[in-house]
């Protein structure tokens, strides 16, 4: 299938309904997959000389001929962009067509390929930054949305960075960004944060990057994981840059907590005076009744604590953003009692957020300690939030 | 193994001296190959059941885990640049390393995904290109070399065009370029071309290109074949910049003329008179002498028509530069008495050139015919010089 | 006076407060005048020799020390700009220091040179040019006034066009821009041009470019014309571009005509009929009434085109937006009902705008007509309209 | 007269001819100059009011009418560079033509307005430059000519930098370029500095800059100064970028000492055994005999340094490189024997080079005192080499 081809099928792809697409992954499941006879073949061969050349012969065998297909389609004008947006639809399928996880993992194979760190661009946003791209930025916004052009004004202010990965054949679409807030000491609060006035010049006693947001940007390419890339280049890059920040931390969400409480009540595993908190702090959410008396603060700190530290899936924490920092090397250093006031963060974690550590001097043993022993590092703060 | 450790392997290679590399590729080899009982099992489940998630499994375990070292070293700066050097410095190694064509295979692997034509910029070369990329171009020249930077300057005059492909994450290597004349009519002859003196504008009654050479540049990308795609793109951004440029071809040598001739000789395939004709003009290779009779350049011609329409490896053509333009769609269009007079010319085929032809309106059907039905498409100028 | 001096001055000009700004213009004109008696020497050997190099000396002799300090200015960092800011402080001191006016000639003397249209680059400005430049020209946007950045957006979509012209000094800073709808024939009304629906693509049958708006950004280059030049660029620009647009054509305010009925109203050169009709549309305002019947419209066009033709200043039109594109070598063609209806409009010309047509084969001839013989050129709409 | 009819001059001029050159300039001289009535009724009027306006009118009046011509051409594309070129032609008239001086006078001063040092870019010319711009520093290089691109590329070396101007108008032609070599100490011969070998990375320990070469690019702007801000803002950038730079000299030719020597000798000033070395050196240059005796050494670097310091034009210093440095700011620093063997060298001054100190802390000092009190700073080493 030459270029002209390619073009032809991404032409094509671009104008199906959503009832055409489902039928076009079908078509890739059914009649583009591996050749089962090939394959025999090919394993019969690897068994009677399980070296030199059989086992590439067998690995190719089971490539589908959907790889092929993508790798045409990747060649055409906008290529990479129609194959991120195919993937995009493919997964809103998957759930209610599972066996399109087959195609699924092909184009994600592909995905890892292309997509790998090496060809990435580190890019700072700020104002000067054309209008489309920042456009794209308020759009893509996960975590703390933006209330227009003002709002992301000032977040692109002297006291803020914001940087975003670009890949060579899409210059006009984000990958992934991470906004950062430069202060005097750790941050405790995202409202503070955001809400702080516009300042001209860098405070020229700040000494803390707080990653307050980081968001990925393209649907169509979930689970490949960029993240932990961004946020190293971007430390790099703010010490090379500024040298007197010599702490970076995040202030992150802790977005399992309150669920994980729920399921915990209703199963039976926490009961009694937790229970009993538990349920108080559920019922507030649901009342909007934001009072609280400090003893219930202290408990609920040292709940949050615990399910950070303790609840776990697969031997690694239940929540999300715990297990993608603790991965990263990062330690967790301390819980920020009404860090999230939104009603998003008091449905999610009571308002609690967390800020995790990124100690330069220790990140690449953390990580090794994680990874391999499932250790979690932990600072002195937060060892105290846990007693 | 993280960002900085593929870092330290890269430093590592760099300084490892000739017998290191050797013992460097052995140990990728030896201890980075697949893991055969881990393909035994997803055979057994392959077997059991034949589809669903199995082949991928299989896929998988069959790869090696140097595939995924390298993709390691593709992260650290310059990590794409110090893999090709590799794969360089392995080509070497593999007439006397056979058993290091499995670690070829799979770094090849890799760069055929990396260096896809999606990811390739197409950049017009001109006397306002840096003169470092400039630099490497003279001494990427393959096919007609160049003697300094005044001829440079003189194929990047008026009447020149000069295109190379790049990488992004190769900012200053060239991957492949080629060279075109824009002339009246067909060019017959490489050294009246190289030598016509330099143009300040181009004539506005041009209306051929001549694509006279095309060099890949870099030695670790070797069998990854980009010249297709750069002939088509050029053919693309001539014929938007230049409407009058109506005809493309290429103005090319015929490397394995002689040798064939030699062969076909010794081992009696070709006697009698034209075995007589073969042996004289070896000889006066040989004698360096260049008197012909009309009748003689005749018969050579015919010989040589022959040669490049009848003479195959495995169904295409014995000569790689007709196997290389056929197979993209071109024509043979004309043999040309004299077209390269150089002692490489002389050498390689009595300093016969032949021109192929870039029919746009026909190039994906002859495509198509010769890559399905091992058909060659000829002009009728050719096919009077076969007669 | 070397560049650090030049620096100082600066500096200490960004913190002078209002006051002493005056007392800094008072210094310039009392303390960096010309040397009188240098003056009087060159004359008196000019008188006795009247040529070869006398008046050369003379004519330096008359250039005040003020201008060497603005050309020392002008070398520091950020010094063009400085200088421009420097004017647009003195332009508000002038009507009540008019002395001041010589020390603004010799500013504008300096601006003159160096603003001039040879150190001029023209820019595109679209979706993709930075933020901050987008939010300076909704600042300085002086015609038709933007509502945030959906109303910028709007204007820059693919029926739109939008040039500013930068000065190599000042990179962040528009000079003067000019607003470009692309439609089908002539534009009559300002408010359907902005408020019709973004399109996504320019309609194939558009045929005229409208400049609906064109705004000075810079206060401290007052008098620099350069509207004339920006014009005619964009013109050779759109012409190049798009080859279907064959008209050009401007809709435009006609800012004198109301306050010119009422003075001649009450000077009484307006009397009987007309009076009564002037007086009645100038109580319309009033009232905010604009119910107005068929003949009244006709009449008070046909007195709007009496105003734009015949109410002259110094032998020139009144009005000042139809001086410079009479200037320029523009026609008027046609006047329109209600082309504005906003409050602005009504209360300058009771909603009548004017298209002023830019013939690209009688601008030049069109222009000498009118510097040299004050000649206006009219298209037969208009002429009927004046009848 | 309009942009089409400055147009149309320019392109007129480029096609004149050597004699038509001069006539176009005699047409400026008699037809463009001024007008006497207008200028003596500006005179009336300035001294019947000598201020308020009159002066401004007299400035007016002593215009000529060619610099509002000149003024137009700028505004036409590539009229700045017309100019420049057309004032390189006219240079070349004057001595032949004095009364051109007129015309001369007039395109200079606009000239000095229009490149002036706040409208230039400083570059940073590297092997990375386009070809074109290296093409021509080659060819532009006044001091130390260039061997072609090998010659060029050491320049640009690791321990070498170069630095142009460039005007905005004039993108493809530098202005004035600065050559600078990076190193330990002082440098004593430019034969040493420019035959060294390519060094891959600069000296850790390099702690001078020496600018061994300062070129003026354009002969059409004889006179207009920019080497004093070149060089400042060059010692700016290494400054920033290299810190451990901490010494900038120069190593600088001495063209008008064996001149001096002979007018000196013939005028009488210069006798007895100062008379005989001189001869005896002057005599050596003829017979192209090095051999000198270390007395001989000492005392023509005696005579030498006299020259520097007491030699006087106008109460500045004879030597035309001298005063340029002194008035920057330098002082002199100390004679080098055999500083530059070149027969060029050897024929300005016997070979002695010159070192010329720029110390930044007193710069601005010894430029005020040079200027204002004509005073040459020297070095302890000089002051030695002069006693």
């Amino acid at each position: 299938m030459g270029i002209t081809i390619a073009s032809a099928v991404e032409d094509a792809y671009q104008q199906l309904g959503g009832e055409k697409k489902l039928a076009f992954f079908n078509l890739l499941f059914e009649e583009f997959s591996f050749d089962s006879e090939r394959v025999r073949m090919a394993i019969e061969e690897f068994q009677s000389s399980p070296k030199l050349g059989t086992s590439h012969r067998l690995h190719k065998a089971t490539e589908t001929a959907r790889i092929e297909l993508f790798r045409r389609i990747n060649i055409a004008p906008k290529g990479t962009e129609t194959l991120v947006r195919m993937r995009a639809d493919l997964l809103l399928l998957l759930k209610e067509n599972p066996h399109l996880n087959e195609v699924d993992a092909d184009i994600r194979y592909l995905m890892d390929s292309w997509f790998n760190r090496g060809f990435l661009k580190l890019v700072e946003i700020d104002w000067h930054t054309p209008a489309h791209i920042l456009e794209k930025l308020m759009n893509y916004e996960a975590v703390h949305s933006m209330n227009g052009w003002e709002d992301l004004r000032r977040r692109l202010a002297a006291d803020r960075r914001c940087y975003a990965f670009f890949h060579p054949t899409m210059q006009d679409e984000p990958i992934i960004f991470v906004q950062v807030a430069l202060c005097r000491g750790l941050a405790d609060s995202v409202q503070e944060l955001l809400n702080m006035p516009e300042q001209k010049e860098l405070d020229t006693q700040a000494n803390t990057a707080i990653f307050y947001s980081i968001s990925d940007c393209q649907r169509g390419l979930k689970g490949i994981s960029l993240g932990n890339f961004l946020i190293k280049q971007v430390v790099m890059e703010l010490r090379g840059e500024l040298p007197n920040i010599t702490q970076f931390a995040t202030l992150s969400p802790i977005p399992g907590f309150s669920s994980w409480i729920r399921k915990e009540i209703e199963s039976g595993n926490i009961t009694g005076a937790k229970g009993q908190l538990g349920k108080s702090f559920l019922a507030k959410n649901e009342l909007n009744d934001s009072v609280v008396s400090d003893q219930d603060e202290v408990d609920i700190l040292k709940l949050c604590a615990e399910y950070l530290y303790l609840a776990k899936k697969d031997e690694e924490p239940k929540d999300p953003v715990a297990r993608f920092h603790l991965r990263n090397g990062a330690s967790i250093k301390r819980l920020n009692w009404a860090g999230d006031t939104s009603s998003k963060g008091e449905r999610q974690s009571f308002g609690i957020m967390v800020n995790y550590h990124y100690d330069l001097s220790r990140v690449e043993e953390r990580h090794e300690a994680f990874v391999n022993g499932k250790e979690i590092s932990i600072d002195t703060e937060f060892s105290r939030q846990l007693m």
